[in-house]
Parts: C-alpha cells; structure tokens; sequence
C-alpha cells in the first residue's frame, strides 16, 4: 500500500485528490495537509467526505510528511514547493507538484510571467513535465514529476499530433479557452462570488495568463521551433470544465481523413484521450467527473485553417486525475488504477 | 457475471443505470433498450459513453429479453411495465421497476392518481417496494422489485424513524420538496428548456403529486396510522439532487440528543444514510453523484416542532443507485458492489 | 427634484437602489455612499453604471449628508443606522432605512435575534413599518421608514388577507422559503462562491433565521393574536428571486373562488400584486427585474390545509424597489414613479 | 401613437419587442401575432406580462395586419417574412424584419447558407441593413429594414473601427463568439433543455454557422475588400448575453491609446457604445437587459495581434432592442426613445 501524503487538501483540486484516491486500491491517504484547518476534522471541511474519511487536517511540514509518505502530492499556490524542496525530500519520497513551480524550464520565464523569485531552481532540470501521454517513458521512475496546468493540458493535447507532424503553422496558433469557476479557486474573492460569475462571461487574463509560456513551451518541443501564440482564458458559469477552441492555418492541404489518422496514430491507444467522429464536437459535460481529453476538429476550406476542440474536467485530466495518472507511471501502477471514472451526465 | 437488460436505458435515470453498471464487478449489460433510439449507437446518444459502450439500442422486447438476461431494469413510463408483465417472464428474470407500477398496494390509489388502468394488478401483492433500508430482508430473493419513487425515498427516509418510534404526530407532517430538473427527465419539453429552469423557483403539482400516495402508504406502515400529509415539490435550477424540508409537531418534549439517538438507532449501521452532526444540515451537493442520503435535523422549542431535512441524488439513490442496491440484495450481492461512488464536490 | 443620498451603495440592494433611481424622473443621486471604496469612480465598482452614473463614492458622514440630501437610504448591516441617527438629522432629512433597526417594535426582540444592543431605540416608535400596501397611511408624510426585509416582505403579504380576515389558523403556518444568493450580499465569503452555491439547495438559519421575529409580529398585528411560526430560508443557485410556500389549516371550509376574492378584495386596486388564476403558481423569474407580487395558492381538501405561495424579487419589492416606494408615498409622489418595470424574461 | 404589430410576438425575442415596447412613450402594440398560441391571452404564455398585456394573440396574417399597424416587426424563422412580403404591405407600413431575409445583398450566398430558395428578392435591394451606428442615414425613412443577427451585430461593432481604419489584417480575423441559451429560441428541442446546457459549454456551426457571410459581407463594405474569417459560435449555460473575442494582426505598431483614439472617433458619441478603459474587459453580465454594446481591447505586442472583445444582451442589442431603434430611426422618433434601460445587476 503506497502512503499519500497531500498538502493543499482543502482546495479544490486538493479535495479531487482527495476523492479520487478513495477510490484507488493501491493508495492510502496518510497526511491531509491544510494550513487553514489544522486539526479540523477533514469531513468538516469537506461534507461530502462524512463518514469517508475520519482524518483530521495537519499542517504543511514537508520534511515530517516526507519521512511517513511514499509520494507527495502540493496542491499549493505558486513558489510553495519550490520554498520547501529538498534534496533530503527527494531522496526519501516523489514528489508531485500541481503548482507551476517546476514546469518551465527557463526559470527566467518563470520568473518573470509570475513575478516570483524561484527558491530552488537545482531541481528543474530533473523535474519531469508530467503530460502522461506525452512524457510517459521520462516519468516512469522520476523523482519530482511537474503536474501540468489545467489549460495547458488541454491546449497542448489538443494540437500536439498536428503540431508534431508540420501540419498547422505554428505562427498562426491561436488558443481560445473557457473554464468553469473551480478553475479559480476555493479563495473567498469577490470576484468568485455565485453573483458575479452567475449569467456572465468574461475572457481575463488577455495576453498575460501564465500558462501562456507553459503551452509555448510544450508546442515548441512538438513542433522543433519557438512558439508564440495568442492565449485567452475565459470564466464560464458552470462548476467544472475547460473547452479550449484552437485555430491555426494548415500547412498543407488534407482531408478530414487525413487529419483523424494522425490524430489516431498519437492517441489511438490512449484510454483517456478520444478523438470523436466527423461532425461531433467536444463538451465538457460529456468528460465531467473523468480523466477523459475528448478532442474533434473541423477543417474550413474557405480560410485554410483548422478548428481544433479539446474539453477536459479541469480538476481530473486538468489536476488531480492526471496527478495520480503521473503516480501510477512513477510507481509502476497500472496507469488507469483509480481512473477508471466513467463521465457523469447530466 | 449477471446479465442485465435495461429497458428505457437512454432516458436520464435509464443512462445512471448504465453509468453506475459500467463500475459493477459483477454485473454486464446484455440489451440498451431504447425505443426512440433502436440501432444507433447508445454512445452516439449519450457521448460520456463514446468508448465505453459499444453497443447500439434495441427495442423493448421484455419477453425476448426475459431470454437472455438475469435481470431486467425498466426505466419506463408508468403503465410501460405494467403492461408487459408476464409470469413467464418472471419465472426467468428478475424485474426491477423504476416506475411507480407496483408501488402502490391499493390498485384503486394507483388508478385514481396516475389516471391509467393498471394491466397486471396481479403482480402488485407479490412486489416488494424497494426501499432497502426498510425492506432488505423482504427483497432478497423477491422476483418483482418496485424501486420507489426519487421524491418519496428522500422523503421517507427522512421521517421514518420518527414516524415508527411515535416521536411525530402523522397529522401535522408537511413536506417541502426541492428538485433538480433531471427528475423531469429528458423529454423536448417547453418547461425544461434551460432557460425556462434557470433563475428561477417555482412549486408544481401542489396538493397532487403523483408522489403523495406512495409516501403516505410507507409512512401509514411506519406508523401504524393512517396517514394524510401535503407534500409540494419545487423546480430548482440545478441538475441534480433533492432536498426534502419535512414539518411536525413533536409528541413529547425530546432533545436534540434523544432525536439523534433514535436516528442512529435505525441509521447507524447503513452506509448509504449519513446522520448528520448537531447544526449541520443536508446539501444535496454533498450527496452528488453517490448513493448517500443525508439527513439532518432541528428542533424548535418556540413551535415545539422538528424541522427535518434529508438530501439524496434523485438519479442515485432517487433511482438507479437504489435500483442497483436492490439488485445486489436481490441476487445475494455485497449491498454496496458499485455504489461506493464517493459524491463529488463541486 | 428631491435630493437622495445613498449609504451603502455599492451592495447589491445599494447597487439596486441606483439602478432604479436612475430611472426616476423627481430624483437624483447626490450621495453614493460606501465605506469600502471611497474615492472610487462608483462605476469602476459596478460596470453595468459605466457612463452613466459618473460620480466617485463617498464616506458614510450621515450628518453631512443631511445637509445635502432630501431623503437618505441606508443599505448597511443592522446596527449601522441606529448608531448614527439623530434628532438633527430626521429634522432635516427623511430616512428609509433598508437595515433590521427600525423594523421590529420591541427593541428586546431585536437586541435577542440580532445580538447587538440597539443604540437609538427612542426612534423605534416614531418609524413606520413600510410595508407599502398595508401601512401606506402611515408611509405618507413618516420621517423614518423601517423598510421590511426581503423575506417578510414576501411572507407576510401572502398571507396577510387570510391571516386578517380569519380564514387561517396562525398556530400551524408554516412558511418554507427559497432565495436567490443575492440575499446573502456582496461579501467575499466562501459559502457565497459560486462553486458551493451552483448546483446546490440546502437550508440555513433553521428555526433561528432573523426575519422570523418580523414576520410573526406584523402577522400578530393581522390576525390580532399572537403568532409563532416556523421559518425556513434556502439558499437556491439563482441570482434573485425569492418564493415563499407557506402552509396553514383553514379554520372553515371555503372554495377556491372565496379564498380568491378575498385577496381580491385587498389586493385588487394594487398595482404591484398580482393574484394569478386558478392553477397558477408564481414563480421568480415572472416577477425578475420588478416590483411584483405574485401570489398564487391551492387548497388540499385532503388535509384541511391552504397552500399559499407568493414571489418577488428581493432586490426590488424586496429591497430597493419597496424604498422606492415608500419614498414616492412619503414624498407624495405617484406611488408607482420609476417603478414601472416589466419583469425580464428570460 | 404608432401602432405595432409583432409577428412571432412569443419568441424570446418577440417576447423582449413586447417587454421593451411597454416602456416606448410613443407605441402601442395592436397585434400580438403568435401562429401557436393564436386566441390565447398573451399573459398566458408569457406569465410576466400579467396584468400588463391583455390582449389575446393573433394569426400572422400581414396582410390584414399592414391594414391596421404603422410599423410591423417580424420576429419569425428564416423565410418567413421573403414569403409574405408585398408591394401593397410596404406601401403602408414599415417593415423590420428580425430574420436574415433581408440582410444579406446576393442572394444566392444567402440561398446557399440557409438553404432555402428567397421569395422576394426584389426587396433585397431597397432594404436597409439596420446595423444603427453604422447605417443611421440610410435607415431614417426606409420601408424595409434587415434587422441584424444577434452574433453579427457583436461581432461587427467590435471590429468595425479598426477594419474601417486599415489596422487590423483582415485575412487574419478570427472570431470565438459565446452565446447565452435564449439565442438558440423557445422551441422544445432536446439540446436546449436545461440538464443538456447546464454545466456544459460547446462549440456548435464551426465553420458553418450562418452568421458568417453576413459579418463577412459588412466587415467587406468596411475594409473595402473581401473578407473571409472564421466565426465559431459557443452556447454558454446563461440566458442571455453574447461575448465575442476577436483576434487580428495589426497592420503597423500601434500603442494602446491610438486604438482606443480610433474606437472613440467612430463610437464616442454614440450612446449605445461603451468603449471600455484600459484593462477592463467587458462582460454580459454590464449589459444585461440594456442595448448596450461594451467593447475592450488589449494589444500582444509578443504575437503582433490585437485582441478585441465585444459584449451585448443578444435580445436587446442583438435583436428587439436593436428593432426598436431601428424604429426610432425610420420614424425620427429620438434613437433611445425606450431603450433608456439600465443593465440589471446581478
């Protein structure tokens, strides 16, 4: 039995974790860390875990946590892992990080698109970008294994094949996405209020959001050149979910049947990602409460360009899904131990 | 491995069948029936299912059918199985009806408040309601399995103890129903179109609810009395869930702690009814997507009433979570094989 | 052209207060109070008021403010007006207060619901409980007007006629009620996100909500007895709209068409309620945006018992739409000026 | 008082031509015509208009109808109004027609993208494309006016300036269009009902939508050269509202306060659009049940791009709220006679 140990439990792709792992056969959860709760009962934070979990909450002592678990899950705001990281840590536990902390590469990037001083920097090299379908080999046996954005997983799946194979050009890619609220956080903020997001939509974060370079990044490596691209998040009044619309001109000229088996020929044999037939286009209802990327695409002739769909859960396949997809790889699990989560609807 | 037949399998309680069947270790589904939908794909009408389920619809042939499965779940129209209903197919299969047909002993109360001439009254003594917690004993083994009604189980349940122990007097209960609109299921119909649900509240089938007589039947047994109650339900917009706010007057001066006593006295040992602690009250988003009923409570001393409230998912343990508990007694099943669905929040 | 100044405009019913203001022809905002953004271009608090209201916020000075103002709404949290109301200020200015403060007659009973000492009680008498269509006498002319709150606005007018004239016995009314999230304010506290709201009913304040105290006094003022109910609010995922189901044994056996022109017989020259026909329940989103009452009801021959059902929005009829009112009568204006709003549908 | 008729008054959009009218110092309505609810009061399909519309619906007879009413609205499916239109009906009243009948210059392109054969093409000509910021000269005393589409009337006001001006490359427009649910209509079809939209946001039309040639066609007359683009339309779980994020090259290095000098040159002293501050992007929620247009751009001086975003009620400005000034025009009535309407926030 591995020993999860989580810090961040109380948000909520802590609280998906949280979910997901009861399910899982392999995994116990040993430490529900939460700064906010410490030693409130979890199921009071939770309700939804009464009689489920009878854990209370602990503090966020990595150290301490590293020497009763066997893999660490943060799900903590940005710079957190990356203030307490350390050799001592990583010798005794994997660690995966849902933050961004070791994500990108350059850290001058990061650096600058979140304005943080990056507190350990050793360990970017060896962290592994934890895109499971993508990295799968690399993350087999990583220590430090970086859980990718919500957003960027979507956007990067989403055109990965295409980008690989020369078909879109890169300089034309641009990314429309839209999320449900969870994607904002369990914070009390204004802005997060029933009231302000109910009935509305907004794109924000225009030409600045921070998963920008993470997806330029992952896309330049598909492609063998650098990407710059358009980002553009959007709020949506629904809970969960992330549809990203991607637009991009093709290289060449190819059918609609050509496209499908590039795509097939990437993720035919992946269980969580599913290209859908001619015609049918992705909702995030139809991968709600799943590990499942649903991807379509339509090809206009009248413009040239393609019109590339992807729809996750944004807390599953865009946090705690993929993170425990990532544990499996890392401890040699079956990969869908614990994902086996059909989509619900409605 | 237990072969089931669903009949009505594309409706929304009909597809939870499917969802939750689909994580079952023992069971597999033999026949998608589905009128409106015979020879498409079953993963064409509901897209969550796109690799999951590869089969396509067919009729509702329950005698062809009663050949080939174990068990056959109807998720119909009331009067659908009535109907259909043979000895011969009782004597190969096991029915268990989602619709309200063999609910109600007195064939007269079912004719009076369904409006529809019962078809095979001769099976209604032989049923057995279906409500697990009250009734375990009686429908293992049973042929015939009348699943109740998603208002009425979260209804009851929430009195039940109270009502058996004498602790409420029957003549003052009033019951405050809340639904999420799935429960008018997934008929092109002008009064669920989104955007006559959304934003806004309003009660239906005020002092004639299909469901009035099948909670005061249950009750009137819990009780010993013949019971007469209003029951009102409301259109909430929101898929999912019900709340039931229940009214009386209390028959002696208790406490919060004897209350609580007494629920734990019918409650501790079931795992899928969850008493809640003192000044917590039932969510139905802490119960979404799980088999859970929660239940909690208060008493006002200035009124000398309690004020009880309970909150189920309407299509888990309203219908398909309960259809699939009373399978797995009915055929000597673990009772929670399948239904360790943790809720999902948010 | 009356003066108004606004303490606490930027909440929600402050929010409402301008909105309606801006389309009354005898009034202009001279004051937009609010202690959290002071200095602040009130439209860079509320967009939807870009280029269109230009004014910056101010302090909450009372005093000065009456020096300026011919009428003051005060849109704060209990307490707030009675701490700073005095002899000089209503010498100079009439003030609606849309707070508890003034509301309930005896001040132990407010001090008891509210857990705060109230600071001017030698007000109390003199304020006017400005239920429009029951007090309006007093309305014309009254320095103080205790604006009701959302709840009982709601509750008390649907059943007042039956309540005064007998036909209801007030010891079982039972009032089960449903809100809007923007009851609950503009604060950013967490039970107010919209991923605990969405998806979601449950109740709150069970036999405890402070609305309570003020329903059962103005009902004892009706009914000419003393009344204690039960109250229960819920918080449902909608934006506005409040409907109240409310419950209560006949004291005689009467027919639909009595009950009807009872309310007609109160209710039939007012412009803002509207008793809906028979088979007819209100529902919010037919009241959304306006100052409406709608009132429907049902008698259960069954049990004995009326069900009463009434719907407003609790930001206007509920909130700043009744202050509206209550001004136009104390200013002797038309009572339905800049109140002329059709509901919003969808 | 000019006398209304509206055609396919029980739409969400007939329904808002109604609401808006109510209000319109100068009109009456004189026929409520609804092919489905004919004889039936209109209060009873549209619950909200209770005590304020009295009249009984009426057949579609525009015939009789020109007879009566100085100005009549269609508010009907997509051939409709091509099949009826007269010689003898223009000759008596004005006509502004909410369908695309009208709007569109070459018939066979809108042959092509409705797929139905016009009836009346030798009204195309004289018709005015009623797009009032833009064509103001042309819509004063016109007969005939094409009202615009909800989507094209947002999507082209927000680029409109900038293609006009040469700033944008028009070959490199990509439209991304979100849209509340009322704009799919009233009709009882099983993708608009609540438990389908809820919780879900999709892509539909892509690459296909009809909207397309018609923003095409007038961002054509704009730039002066033939623009081709990509539109994709979304259905967001709201009621209502429409954003559009629109991505172009920009033709030379321009800073921020050049763009927003040239969008203030075209839109500064229209009433009816706000062109928003640095920063600030706009959002339904501001402009809802309001005939505002919100406009905000940002520059990514990173990919060269400028992205532009638009923000309308899609049944005000984007379609009753439009006619009505449409109608104020062709009238010269003043242009925000009726339409002084405030946003509704929350």
């Amino acid at each position: 039995m591995i020993k999860a140990g989580i810090i961040g439990s109380t948000g909520y792709a802590g609280g998906e974790l949280v979910r997901i792992l009861a399910g899982h056969k392999e995994v116990e959860i040993c430490w529900f860390g939460s700064r906010s709760y410490i030693d409130k009962k979890y199921a009071d934070v939770y309700q939804n875990m009464f009689q489920i979990v009878d854990a209370a909450c602990m503090d966020d002592n990595m150290e301490e946590l590293a020497g009763q678990a066997d893999v660490i899950f943060t799900a903590t705001p940005q710079g957190f892992c990356a203030s307490l990281l350390k050799e001592d840590i990583l010798s005794k536990v994997k660690v995966i990080d849902l933050s961004a902390d070791y994500r990108i590469k350059d850290v001058g990037v990061y650096e600058k698109w979140y304005g943080i001083e990056h507190k350990s920097p050793q360990f970017i090299k060896e962290a592994v970008y934890g895109l499971c379908e993508i990295n799968r080999e690399d993350i087999r046996g990583a220590r430090l294994i970086a859980n990718p954005g919500c957003y960027t997983t979507c956007s990067i799946l989403t055109a990965y094949p295409l980008a690989k194979e020369g078909l879109i050009d890169m300089d034309t890619l641009i990314i429309d996405a839209k999320s449900g609220t969870s994607g904002a956080g369990r914070g009390a903020k204004l802005p997060n209020l029933f009231c302000e997001v109910n009935e509305n939509i907004k794109a924000y974060g225009v030409a600045s959001h921070r998963h920008t370079p993470e997806i330029e990044e992952q896309l330049s490596y598909a492609s063998g050149k650098t990407v710059t691209l358009n980002f553009t998040p959007h709020l949506v009044p629904m809970n969960r979910g992330i549809l990203a619309t991607e637009y991009a001109n093709l290289t060449k000229d190819v059918s609609w049947e050509e496209v499908k088996a590039v795509y097939d020929a990437y993720y035919g044999g992946e269980t969580f990602i599913r290209v859908l037939g001619r015609g049918v286009y992705p909702e995030t209802k139809w991968v709600e409460g799943s590990n499942y990327v649903d991807i379509g695409f339509e090809i206009d002739r009248r413009t040239g360009r393609i019109i590339m769909m992807g729809a996750i859960d944004n807390l599953v396949k865009g946090a705690a899904g993929q993170a425990v997809q990532n544990m499996n790889l890392a401890f040699s699990l079956p990969e869908t131990e614990g994902l086996n989560l059909v989509p619900m609807f409605p």
